[in-house]
């Protein structure tokens, strides 16, 4: 208990053992990373501190953060060899850097905003002063200015009626228990298609066509796969407690959860945060197993064992399901975590020397109904070269193209080309970040929960199992499967944790 | 490769190298056993086999039986101290058992019935001649006769027509491709729940309330969750390539899916199985690894390693993508396999000194909506003695009990008392079985899919992956999620591997 004893005293020094999170001075942090360096090598006995955090991502960093400035002694073990989960950046060289994974952040986000303003990253506007286009299921062609395209393109299809509706819905259900709403069980019982198609019965295909754009990317799935419910409750969550969520903030750019991105790229928080943490964070980590007795938890990795008072484990549901516990977790829980598959999504870049479509034709974003990459993006990074688009590929077209990748690059440039001009077809450079495919995600962004499965599991979602406390972006109110939703849930997890020891 | 060699001579010898499922004479498996005991032992390095099978369920046992037959050599890993995967049964005392998993066997279940022939196992008939019992959300109670409670017990709720519609669409459905039907997506991105409602408009809510009674033990889920395609499918499925499939023929007792018990348990199925393969069958053996390169699988087990020309992988889907593959399954693959979440279900049987309700009040089996035990059987073993009843306890009453054990069991007996009279508030034993606790199942009776999983997904399911081929109920064709699925998948998977080989 040296460490941990090591540990409580330096921070309480600092005046920041409270249960939110606080700025670890970094030279403290590096003093104490060097003190404890020889105890995270490999060796056989099972090393000791007061928490076990399961992951490096946001959640478990922000967890890990808390713990830390509360004076506990944490060790995050990270299964890749690299930190930020569901973020990361790709370098494009001379220090520029592009997002394969989460990458905005908007008005409501305090945590996330707070949190990079902690770690000293900036942000940027993500939105450009042009045009969008819009191109429908017939191949035709609009423009459109704003975040939605207007009426006037989307023929018999009243999204703004649409809009109107779910927001009305997300208004009434409690943010924290959307399974206590008195019409849970209707909403929940059925999917998000059928409600859209119920929502506009003027042109119930031409609707669920154009939801689809979005769910493209927000569920990396169909609207048929997700309970209404469970559509309506998060867009009640793209909001805080002093504002009610609606859809226009969870989907726009300006004013939006696209709105800004980070300065250097959204894994610099995690990277930073990490950094501070020193060698509290141990890589090529995954966790094996969790054996509870008694009061103690012993975590195995293949970096090692620790033995701790509690253990947060800050994964995907659906991977926080394959660790091997001693014993199992209630059979509702586990259950409840295998229901909670990841979307099938892509993020899709292809480089150019310049942005040329700021100039000719004019646009930054575009919609194509039944793209390969539905949702479209001028992705460039602040630096101004070079030009860089990127596409959302997921849900249907992600099935589509699955087992066929030069299908996938042609199709993809091709929508490019049709939305920001012939010379798309040529990219210098072309790359591919599949979610579904990386072992320690399964898939991106969220979790996506089939009709039935909010009322019938989810009431067990951030219930402890023992010693174990749950984090990670699904486990939050707000901004479910977004960073903030992420560092909220870490924090929320470590203060379970920290009224505990 | 010597193992291999002498295999394949013996059974060469035997005239029995097909690719058919053979008997194993008895004489020769034991001999072999002995031969090769020695090489099943723990040990460090790696031991060779043409095959290894992952899974001592029905299929992995039905696909070891047909390799060996064949003359290859094989080892099959069953990370169990058992086999019979979602077979089990419970000793009762007197040399009798109870089934606490897949039970009965029925008409046009050949491979079943041929499997048990081969082994010795004889059937009995699991009805009775007398009454049924229907309690409905009101608990009204009414007697009826035959498989399905009669128009006038039912209210508004046409059933004879749902069943016909039902059939109806099952018939139109090419039973090994359903993603390939004309009208696939439109019936796969919708639920069974909003199928069900929209066939019958004078009572939606009473027959998705009757329909829910079957789901509950069909699927250890609500008709909410599952694919209105999947279910068509699986109807489609009771049948062979002779029958066309009948919801009839799925949820009958006499004549149908229920029609009749084996001598001695099912499980016997699978330990008679087991007995012929002699130390071919490893038990707890976890397989945790498969790694493939070149010509060449490497499966790590708990028990061992082993290296093998083809791995078929015989255990539920989700669980397949559990294992920690080198390199990764094709993503879609992966995705597809974590979206066959097993159903919650759990059979709850109560113990009385004789069946009592045979005399008084004169009944065999019953049907409660809304029921903790809504689908509820005399299960007494042929001897007559002791009297059992046994209660499907899945879907929604399983998530709402499953914090609730002495809920649980005061709720269930009180609806056998419902149904069967008073003294059942009394057992003398009671037990349950809860598949969706045991680490190796995490569910029963067969993996649900959500709306949209069949034609996005399921086109993938038998597709190998490099050296690695599938079996398992799941992958069936005519009774997935039967025993009979189990067994023909494990025929269908090793000729796939005859043929590589």
């Amino acid at each position: 208990m040296t460490d941990s004893n090591l540990t409580r005293r330096r921070f309480l020094g600092t005046g920041a053992a409270t249960g939110a999170a606080a700025l670890i001075p970094a030279s403290i942090a590096e003093a104490d990373t060097r003190k404890t360096a020889h105890k995270t090598s490999r060796r056989a006995t099972a090393r000791k501190v007061d928490v076990v955090v399961v992951g490096a991502g946001l959640a478990g960093l922000q967890a890990a953060r808390t713990l830390v400035a509360a004076g506990k002694s944490v060790v995050v073990l990270e299964a890749r060899d690299r930190v930020g989960g569901r973020t990361k950046n790709h370098a494009l060289g001379d220090n520029k850097v592009v997002e394969v994974g989460g990458e905005f952040v908007g008005p409501t986000q305090d945590y996330t905003l707070g949190f990079a303003k902690e770690l000293g990253v900036g942000t940027y506007n993500a939105y450009l002063p042009l045009d969008s286009v819009y191109i429908n299921a017939s191949g035709q062609k609009s423009n459109y200015s704003g975040d939605l395209p207007s009426a006037g393109v989307l023929g018999t299809v009243d999204l703004i009626t649409i809009v109107e509706q779910l927001d009305n819905l997300a208004s009434q259900i409690p943010v924290d228990k959307p399974w206590t709403w008195e019409k849970a069980a209707e909403y929940d019982y059925a999917t998000a298609d059928a409600l859209v198609r119920q929502l506009c019965p003027a042109d119930p295909q031409g609707a669920i066509d154009l939801v689809n754009l979005f769910f493209d990317s927000a569920y990396g799935g169909i609207a048929a796969e997700v309970s209404a419910l469970y559509v309506i409750a998060q867009v009640a969550g793209f909001g805080d407690k002093h504002n009610v969520g609606t859809i226009e903030r969870g989907i726009s750019s300006q004013g939006g959860a696209q709105n800004s991105r980070f300065v250097g790229g959204s894994q610099l928080l995690s990277t930073r945060a990490a950094e501070q943490l020193g060698k509290r964070v141990v890589r090529n980590a995954p966790v094996r197993s969790i054996a509870q007795s008694g009061s103690t938890a012993t975590v195995t990795s293949d970096a090692g064992v620790w033995k701790a008072k509690r253990v947060i484990v800050a994964v995907p549901p659906a991977l926080a399901a394959e660790i091997n516990y001693a014993p199992l977790m209630p059979a509702i829980q586990d259950a409840m975590r295998r229901r909670m598959t990841l979307g099938t999504l892509m993020k899709i870049h292809a480089v150019y020397e310049t942005p040329f479509w700021r100039e000719d034709p004019g646009v930054w974003m575009a919609l194509k109904v039944n793209g390969c990459v539905p949702e479209m993006f001028d992705n460039t990074p602040p630096e101004g070269t070079p030009g860089i688009l990127m596409g959302f590929h997921g849900g249907h077209a992600w099935r589509q193209y699955a087992n066929d990748p030069a299908g996938r690059k042609a199709a993809a440039l091709s929508d490019f080309a049709e939305a920001f001009g012939e010379r798309c077809l040529k990219p210098i450079d072309y790359f591919e970040q599949d979610w579904t495919s990386e072992e320690w995600s399964r898939g991106c962004p969220v979790s996506v929960v089939g009709p039935g499965v909010v009322t019938e599991f989810l009431p067990n979602l951030i219930v402890p199992f023992k010693l174990v406390h749950w984090a990670g972006t699904e486990t939050a109110t707000y901004w479910n499967g977004y960073m903030d939703g992420a560092i909220s849930s870490g924090e929320r997890a470590a203060a379970e944790v920290l009224a505990e020891l």
